[in-house]
């Protein structure tokens, strides 16, 4: 399988190292916006290439993984791309999927090509564990529960207040919850019982501290609706104790079976990971198989997780998984 | 989608109650190898049917769902009705799992009909979240933890010995072995380090319990292996506390991304079950949804729930997974 990575950001840098641990893939080129001579990448002998020379390798890739952001770099270019190549991105802006999906959807079937969009962990698997637990247990309830781990948006918005230098934002489960959940209380949680919000903030020398503090605990959407807790650092501690990208959470379903719904059960997918950006990416490359096998079977268009045979994902033959894993 | 149930133990009473909670399916009819005047069931207004006279059902029926044991039921049966049924089965001996494959996929090539085996959570869901976990995390461990929860096998194992009136036992994960796995140790486990079990027995008046905890705890395969604890009580004791089915256990993989594996991660699937049969059963229905619709694609043939896509399993249409679900 020969692929191609567009963006060498921390996505692209995952894809990378996510593909030297499948024999089975073979990386052939990352395309970039930048200058293709600024971009240094660690995988020996791939070719650094600009966005626009990506039609000249039509031939020579199977699967093209996009590593831009959703906000500006998707929308656009997964429906120009999916036009000519099989291709995989991690759209995550939930509220804008269908409309995305459409876009796509309507490329790849003009180029017909095979498009898998929003694959990642949320969306991702997060999504299919939602999908299975609620398909085998109708009567339920679903919660889902990020972190512990870094929101690069809410520390984007935290950077924006005048006198901060620099941060970082963890989003915090609140456990009390998790473990009422998990109990089967099915109880109803506001935002503030669900999550909190740790921050450490650089401040400018000459900063006024606690506007700060204030800016950021009343930011609305962001902080408003959460117990929020600001600590100032060193730009020194900030590098060595918050640099990491660590993230996870778990999505729970709590439901009854039975003539009277008398019997209790909870399904609950948790992942803890060190590094969101690499196993995002490792997500994405078990969908690229999946895509270059059901394009070779004939599949056009723009698909989801949701669509993708768990087999598809998976290096190992039919028969191997039935003998090992079933 | 018109559905019927093969046998009516633990198991085909759950898949009846499991059709209650979805709206989409309908109980047709309940077949036994028993004589049907002596099978009451609880839903109203559906018949019990002899076995035999399974076949002039054809066209009344989408799909069967089979709820024999794998022991000395499904083996021939599920074949049997695979050549005129579309079919739903939980064969769960995982080393013949192989060799049923292809009886089931002969007999359901040659009826032109679509069958799905090995359905439930272990195999079924456990079995679908490894391969998730192992396509995404290529580096890495996997660890299977049951319990705490109710072995029918190893129940029936003690009540064997001679001097037990009857008796339950339950498979425990060892907690400190959960949570070395889960910190990403990749610890070596033995079998006595992963598992404990826990048995109430019932004994005769006259018999010698030594004697009989004895047999237990020597027990080759069933209990030498691991660190049993057993529990002599009355007939009322074990009926009033351990007349349950509960089950559970957690699929764990640990593994690495990165290009010196420097980061770690970890994918834990957890169930928390009151009553194993019926949420066996609810997977089982959930499988059948998902034959139904492959099969009116034109499916033909054995699967299991590693050629199923999620969509296929819910009750959702495709736009209302996107818009929802991911």
């Amino acid at each position: 399988m020969r692929l191609a990575i567009i963006g060498y950001g921390n996505l692209g840098k995952g894809v990378e190292a996510a593909l030297l641990a499948c024999p089975d893939m073979t990386l052939c080129a990352v395309f970039t916006r930048r200058h293709p001579e600024s971009v240094k990448i660690r995988t020996a002998d791939v070719p650094v290439r600009a966005y626009d020379d990506l039609l000249n390798w039509k031939d020579r890739l199977d699967v093209v993984i996009l590593c831009g952001g959703s906000a500006t770099d998707l929308p656009d270019m997964t429906p120009e791309v999916a036009r000519h190549f099989h291709v995989v991105d991690s759209f995550d802006t939930h509220a804008n999927i269908p409309s995305h999906f459409a876009k796509v959807d309507e490329a790849a079937r003009a180029g017909a090509t095979l498009a898998v969009i929003s694959a990642g962990w949320d969306p991702g698997l997060f999504s299919v564990s939602r999908v299975y637990a609620q398909a085998v247990l109708p009567q339920g309830r679903d919660y889902t529960f990020w972190g512990k781990g870094v929101s690069q948006g809410h520390s984007d918005a935290i950077r924006r207040i005048p006198g901060v230098l620099d941060a970082r934002q963890y989003t915090v489960p609140v456990q009390k919850a998790v473990a009422r959940v998990l109990a089967g209380e099915n109880p109803n949680l506001s935002t503030r019982e669900k999550h909190t919000r740790e921050c450490f903030v650089v401040a400018a020398p000459e900063a006024d501290k606690a506007a700060i503090e204030q800016a950021i605990k009343e930011m609305p959407n962001y902080f408003a609706e959460y117990d929020t807790r600001v600590t100032f650092v060193s730009m020194t501690e900030l590098a060595e104790t918050h640099s990491g990208l660590p993230h996870g959470g778990s999505v729970i379903r709590s439901g009854v079976t039975g003539l009277q719904g008398e019997h209790k059960h909870s399904i609950e997918y948790r992942l803890t990971l060190d590094s969101n950006p690499e196993f995002t990416a490792s997500v994405l490359v078990a969908c690229a198989r999946a895509v270059f096998r059901m394009a070779a079977d004939g599949g056009v268009g723009c698909k989801t997780i949701f669509d993708l045979p768990p087999a598809a994902l998976s290096p190992m033959s039919a028969e191997e998984l039935r003998a090992q894993m079933l």
